[in-house]
């Protein structure tokens, strides 16, 4: 069996974490009725890959989510193309090619990628003899507890869930279940982890806030406690490396089915909504406030106490000082509506040119005027 | 026994790590006696959690640190608030309400969040039986090595000093005394850190400087050797995920008192002095300097060989590509003195159409001057 | 024997880990030969530490490697100065100080500094009893695999190849020969990793690509299975902290003899050529393109599908929107020319000055147009 993956390192992966649901090549006409859709063309053509519809081989399944990408269809190379429903695709040649009309092109080609992707092996449950569980602590029997873990006092680990390697669970913290906690995750205190979460390798829930009344002549900065905690919602998706800090007072939130990418730093007392996308590198300071479906670009700052409305969408590398408004998209350093800071940075790209321009201009006009 | 707090994780911790210090409900007169502070008004109000002056409830404990909050005290519904020395508070009703007067209302805010504050468990002192511990290291009896630590060659650890879980300790590295490592914090060879530290979760010192001759037809990119280490002083703070890289000669030091906030990353042979504040996200480039007492915020850019001097303030999402002089605050991109910043990023706003309106302007002008 | 850093942390190591090539003080005679360069002046200048040539003491080595530094020789108070070959050095007193004629001064103070490196204990070979291996990898019998590391079913680790601490190799994973791995390094599931790599603590390679359908009404956002995988060549470094996700299909690559910095992010389907270097803290989005022989600087944003072209430069903090031409340097942001990004942050450093002045002789001029 091949998969549609090229890489070296699946050459040698012909036994357990390869196996797929999906065998290759498939016809378009199975595929088809796989995923229940229409078939308009040729159902004998054969798929063995995924491509672009612009430069994909003849073997390749391609997708067709607008108009824009119809408009390549009849110069295409791909033999078979998804099609969400309701666009024309001009210049089909149904007796050699093949359309697959289905109610979402994108959402079909997830589940095309979940069935040929290589399930992972789930480590069996228990506790590995080399975990560190403190006997007061709760652990589900279904849950997979890995080599190096540590869970202390009064802790819980609902069903299910897995913790890989090397994970820390501190005290009186809470974890619900069907979640995976990847090698290094650190876990503070008094934390509170949903369902159906998956937090990628060395993320850190739970540190202290960065509060410090500044340092005065007499003495040194003086910190102020954090006593408050982390709660992370359900269906939580964090990449590696994400630190979360505890609230100073209350609670750090993230609302259910939010998705953080690579590296973000979610501040102290900060409240992040539900089905919010926050993309790498992103910082949330202190007591920022992100609204439902928002959706944030990479590398972008989100100055202590900014607001981000539910619906509002941030530019990636935008500095937020204050607020977006619900529902609208925002860009640039200081963020702007995105249409307004187009115009600005096309401006600035001249700006030097524009200066002297103008002083040339001004002189000529004051000169003739004095004249 | 309840606490201030009100987080969901806190519901079943009625025993070990949420003992505080405070009984809640407390009346004003205790909580002023407490902090040695003056009483003016009802000693009987009753208080059992902290509140804004704006919107906190009637048991609410708030504070006064300026005039501009002592304005809003006569319509707020909190029973009582700490007062720093010396402001007028207009409008208060002795005989329903409650002021404390104190030197400080911040660092009397403090000292109750100390009070309430759940402490935690401090590991017992010895070294579990999965540490590895190299037989010339010097452990300290009252310091607690917990599970999966390693402490390498000649490397010692001081009195009462904390490596939490799978902390990695370098050869011929020194911890001081009555410093916490959180978990998976790695400390590579030849460093000194101080006592009284606190380094959050995942922290990497003594990674190598990135230092490299560029590659040139002949040869890959050559690794300068960094050979020297890292020294950080006493009382430092350090967040989740900070990296502080080894020095190529000689080290790169941070001073005493510094506080550090999550994933920032100071580059090899910087010079942080002391009591500074540095915020999340923040980069310091190779050999950049920082002056005693200065305060960077989050996300900020120090360019390679930068100098933050003394008492300076850098704001939030700077680059700073030379300096700031001593006492200053900058800002912007590039950084520049903070009213000069505000002003520029005032006009970059409307600059589109100042350009625009400009242009129209002086073709009428020159129109009119040509006829 | 004495070292040339003067770290406090190397007071105390008379022993293993500092035995250095080199004994000091070296006269530059021998350091000549050593180098195999020409000596021109006092053989017998006896040289115990590296120093600036602006304010380095008479006991130090210092180097020339243009002219810009040649003019300083006079007045220095260095012994001696490694020169590269073909740079003229005025003022220069042979009969009290040495100059060190060499190819390239630059490569052989790199030579210098690894002959007086510390050398690093390596572990001895074989697997720490606390290491947790699959019975199905394959570890070469030359690697050494430290203390709580785990190594998945059907990976592989080379000859010579170090685990340090703690470090957690997936599934089908595989890592080259004389590779060294710091404590805390994370390589997920059916990676590969080449020949004489270096990887810093902490590190996460193989995290699922952040990938999502955005949220509709009717459901959450929608996982796309990243069921690619990550391809790392040979000779590469990186620092800590750096994540590198897997692709959605294919490999996300870096190419042979690439250095990255701490902290660095590189998001799913990236390319990065060989020999590029990338500093700290920059962030690579979704299907970034690097070229060969590119460097970028520190804390730079490439956008998904940002193009940087061979031997191309990006300044530290820029925004690349869409690409950099090969072997251009460009700046700001958004990314522009350096020169262009120069001339407009210099206008705009006086940008509210401008409008201000300009506002006022327009409305002269039409005032007087007026009249």
């Amino acid at each position: 069996m091949t998969t549609m993956t090229t890489s070296k390192a699946d050459e040698n992966t012909d036994s357990g974490d390869t196996a797929s649901l999906l065998s290759l090549p498939i016809s378009a006409g199975t595929l088809a009725e796989l995923l229940e859709g229409e078939l308009v063309g040729n159902a004998e053509v054969p798929l063995s890959t995924l491509g672009s519809i612009e430069d994909g081989p003849v073997e390749a399944l391609t997708f067709i989510r607008s108009s824009s990408f119809a408009k390549f269809w009849a110069n295409s190379s791909c033999g078979c193309a998804l099609v969400s429903e309701g666009i024309e695709v001009p210049g089909h040649d149904p007796e050699n090619r093949a359309l697959i009309i289905v109610p979402d092109a994108d959402e079909a080609l997830v589940a095309i990628l979940e069935a040929i992707n290589p399930n992972r092996v789930r480590p069996a449950s228990g506790i590995h003899p080399s975990a560190v569980i403190d006997p007061t602590a709760k652990i589900d029997p279904s849950a997979a507890i890995g080599p190096g873990c540590m869970v202390g006092a009064r802790s819980s680990i609902g069903a299910n869930t897995v913790l890989m390697h090397n994970v820390t669970i501190g005290v009186n913290t809470h974890v619900g279940a069907d979640t995976i906690l990847e090698p290094g995750v650190v876990i503070e205190d008094r934390c509170v982890v949903g369902d159906r979460c998956h937090f990628g390798a060395n993320c850190v829930i739970g540190t202290d806030g960065f509060g410090f009344l500044p340092p005065t002549d007499k003495r040194g900065a003086m910190k102020v406690p954090q006593i408050g905690t982390v709660e992370l919602g359900n269906d939580i998706e964090l990449g590696a490396c994400v630190t979360i800090d505890r609230a100073k007072l209350g609670a750090t939130t993230i609302g259910d089915r939010t998705k953080i990418d690579n590296q973000v730093h979610v501040a102290h007392n900060c409240v992040v909504g539900t089905d919010t996308l926050i993309c790498g590198r992103t910082t949330l300071g202190g007591s920022v406030t992100v609204g439902d479906f928002a959706m944030i670009g990479g590398a972008v700052v989100l100055n202590d106490q900014a607001v981000v409305g539910k619906h509002a969408k941030v530019a990636g590398g935008a500095v937020v000082l204050e607020s977006v408004p619900e529902g609208e998209t925002y860009a640039g350093m200081p963020a702007m509506p995105a249409r307004q800071a187009l115009l600005n940075y096309g401006s600035f790209r001249e700006l030097s040119t524009f200066v002297r321009k103008v002083e040339k201009r001004l002189k000529k006009l004051e000169a003739d005027s004095d004249s």
